[in-house]
């Protein structure tokens, strides 16, 4: 199981998740005939326990402009009618031990975690009691905590931190360290398409066989659910790569800066409506036939 | 079959081999241990019938600064020890029809095919003698045929003319036609790690499910031989798209403009000394082994 007896839910998005701040849809946007005006955050508001009601907090510390960043999102939330939305701006370990975020962090329905470096939100949360909250309502409430870009890729216990998409394929160029933990055994990659990053997911799943990788495009996401079934939303296209199949690889023997070879990856391509079971490893072509 | 019969041999590469042109080679150059000088271009030397000796003839047909590519062209054969080396200028369809260029095409004992845009090579030399005379002494003789970039990539009868990385995976955003024929049941993608081009390789193989699609790195090739092995040289990645086990698509049912979705690819990345046998799509490991 990637999560034991979990209430929750999580929700991953590749980035650059329509907010409506644009006067104009931009240019892929137009030409993607399944773009919804703030369908993901839509969603996202959907899902949570009181829907338009829910008391939602922004959480800004992976990003550098977090006023900004922060700003932007209440008003995503107030455009979908949203009231009781804060943002936390949270810093520092110090920050991530105020009372009062501690007691928001309690009561709050969801989390919104924004992107920005994924590292920040590592260092700054891990081992701190506001992520044990986190994961102990994650656990035992109906309580969503989704996450854009860098919060997305935070979210695995097995996090992807740095590699560029030229060298992707070179040993050592792609680098992992633990994430939030709200999931196991995947590894979650964002900007997917857009930024070229199969090379890298590929690399960091034949390094760590055992995990399932996931890449998320832009305006592009996955909700998942106690049931480990990812299920994909928004306009774009999810990317899961299966590296349990793997036969030969020579990762463990190569010196690093040398290019890597891995023999038989799994790979499916999801869009909206489409689901993965990650415990089972299978692509559900129609999740509304398994709701109902 | 990929190649009926023939005696001759393909060399695709994913273009910006290394032409012995830059003064301190590159960042992602240094970056790589296994970078050679002028490598993948000594390698298309050794496989020719008479190795520095023999005559060879630079097609810059796809180039928009024809003069200028096949100058370097011949700047780095010069440098690998080549002296009978010379330059098919051919622009149109009537250029390709020159007696004199008909004999060097009849005479040589292998071409370069540059980069540049594959479909002036597929609508200049499509249905001409001179195509027919290539195809000849590919089937008859040890013949040589290596292209770079657009060159690799008209290589094949399912030739990818059109589509962005960002795109890819939308429907009708990959572009096919007719390539030049030397190889069947494969499509060529080149500059592919560099430009984040697998969303697009896996569209034209969803799409082309016969096919096996092959993206090649760059400073990185295959050499294609009889026994339908492919064979990764070069400093960088190939990475094998097999679409023979692809469970559901919807690209069939889908309007253009929304996105695909391909259950079951399975991918192989190679680098120098893997191979790869499309007749039984099989990935070798050590292809040192399959030779002895």
């Amino acid at each position: 199981m990637i999560m034991e007896m979990v209430k929750g839910k999580l929700i991953a998005i590749g980035g650059n998740e329509d907010k409506g701040t644009e006067a104009e849809p931009n240019h892929e946007q137009k030409n993607n005939l399944n773009f919804f005006e703030l369908q993901i955050l839509s969603r996202i508001v959907q899902e949570m326990y009181l829907q338009k009601k829910s008391h939602i907090e922004v959480i800004t510390t992976a990003s550098s402009i977090p006023q900004e960043v922060g700003e932007n999102y209440l008003q995503a939330f107030h455009k979908l009618g949203c009231d009781n939305v804060g943002t936390l701006q949270i810093r520092t370990r110090e920050d991530a031990r105020n009372p009062e975020y501690l007691e928001r962090i309690r009561s709050c329905h969801g989390v919104m975690i924004t992107g920005g470096n994924q590292l920040r939100l590592s260092t700054v949360f891990g081992g701190t009691d506001f992520l044990k909250i986190m994961h102990e309502r994650l656990e035992k409430e109906d309580f969503l905590i989704a996450g854009t870009s860098a919060g997305a890729m935070a979210m695995s216990n097995t996090m992807i931190y740095q590699g560029s998409s030229a060298g992707a394929l070179i040993k050592g160029e792609v680098k992992i360290t633990t994430g939030l933990a709200f999931i196991k055994n995947v590894i979650i990659d964002s900007h997917f398409d857009k930024r070229g990053r199969f090379g890298r997911l590929a690399q960091a799943v034949a390094s760590n066989p055992s995990c399932i990788g996931i890449g998320l495009g832009e305006d592009t996401g996955v909700l998942i659910t106690e049931n480990n079934n990812l299920e994909a939303i928004g306009s774009g296209l999810v990317v899961i790569v299966d590296g349990h199949g793997i036969h030969h690889s020579n990762i463990a023997d190569l010196a690093e800066g040398s290019p890597i070879s891995i023999e038989n990856l799994i790979v499916h391509v999801m869009t909206r409506g489409n689901a993965y079971n990650v415990k089972m490893r299978k692509f559900i072509a129609d999740m509304e036939l398994v709701k109902k």
